[in-house]
């Protein structure tokens, strides 16, 4: 059902109001990302970095629910799907490591393409085993 | 109608697939919505430094249109909205600075509370004149 | 003798370069001194966020001696030292996690202060706890 | 003598100690270094990502003299100089935009290489024309 992944607050995550700066959730959720894809085997320098097919996110969301402040442990649940023969999108579930209370829950659209031509492209077999391997989870 | 700012992609804003990191582009909307405070003459420093009255986010979101490279000039308008009582919404288009092509668009909801009780309370009129007063431009 | 911890690279860590933004190995090192601060039962929360006694960084410095790449497995070591009665330094150690290489070495200089007054006062006597407990190991 | 540069303080640079985060100032060197580039003609999207010569940082430091907080205005003046044929630094000074009081300093040491084969080779007369103009302005 899903891929699990439990992480402490930095204070580089947090801003002057005390508790973590809004877009850094974001980076989080895209932390578990790279880390379930690594968990499946794929090789994430050769997945991100100018790769030939690339899955850029098209769009984000991200609601908060109660702030994290530096220190704290939250577990983040990743629950991908796949959207059309060409995109798949993933949410995310933020808890307090303690007493389960959900902190934020956010979500990614990702298009597969061709990095060269930057052009739509069907998901590759790997991808879509990724995806039904986390689900099956 | 709206207020309007012009900014370079920097290098710390880019990631290994050689553009914006995805997050990122909601940090460079937060700077617009900073920069049209200050143009109202809110002191960001008490504004945003473990206040009285904060206006915490408690949506985001964003869609992407066309990557965004180092050096790229880009230009971003905020239009903010009020939603009820105690809120308010702010939208922001990304453009190239260049030819005007829409690049991005992006969405904060904000809340009102007070700081130190995390009480939701009324806009203060501060707040609902800058939104009055970006409204008019 | 030091405190050891194991990180993966990730994709927000790195830039258009395809490695690493330099000023967050920076960053890198700091998870390092949090995580060795908790593993020592110090709460982050109220050390980092507005507290009473703080222990802000004076000097920092970095040495890059092999690129890091999204997904690589790094271990950094930490070593502190006190250097006279109002600051102590940390030393920190990147290596590859597989060969042991070096990819980094740096260092940051903390003064401690009266937060409030933001006037220099003697180490507290935790603070030097942990750092003689880290020595110890 | 010098390239300058005036830029606020933005909230997503600041920490829950409600200052300018340590790292975060030599990112900010490092825009003043991109800004100052775009200003001698150099085209920073074919200069920075993937290029065929880069100059990546070898060594980086930073001292502190004051906070920085949220909304501050900040003037950063940058003088670059030639080590040898293959290597140039940059030393940074970072001034409140208003009473010209100093704030930090930083320098970055950079080594010219054929990014292929991450091999030194000698500075490129670009780079020698850039140092040059900046010493002489």
């Amino acid at each position: 059902m899903a891929f699990s992944f439990t992480r402490t607050i930095r204070f580089s995550d947090t801003d002057a109001a005390g508790v973590v700066y809004f877009a850094n959730v974001l980076s989080i959720c895209h932390e578990v990302y790279e880390e379930s894809l690594t968990s499946f085997g794929i090789d994430l320098k050769s997945f991100f970095s100018y790769p030939e097919v690339a899955y850029p996110i098209v769009h984000a969301s991200v609601d908060f629910k109660r702030p994290m402040y530096c220190g704290d442990r939250i577990v983040i649940s990743l629950h991908p799907q796949i959207i059309d023969d060409a995109s798949f999108e993933i949410t995310y579930a933020i808890e307090s490591g303690s007493e389960k209370i959900a902190l934020a829950k956010a979500l990614t659209r990702h298009v597969c393409i061709n990095a060269t031509a930057r052009k739509k492209q069907p998901l590759t077999s790997t991808m879509i085993d990724w995806i039904n391997s986390v689900a099956a989870n």
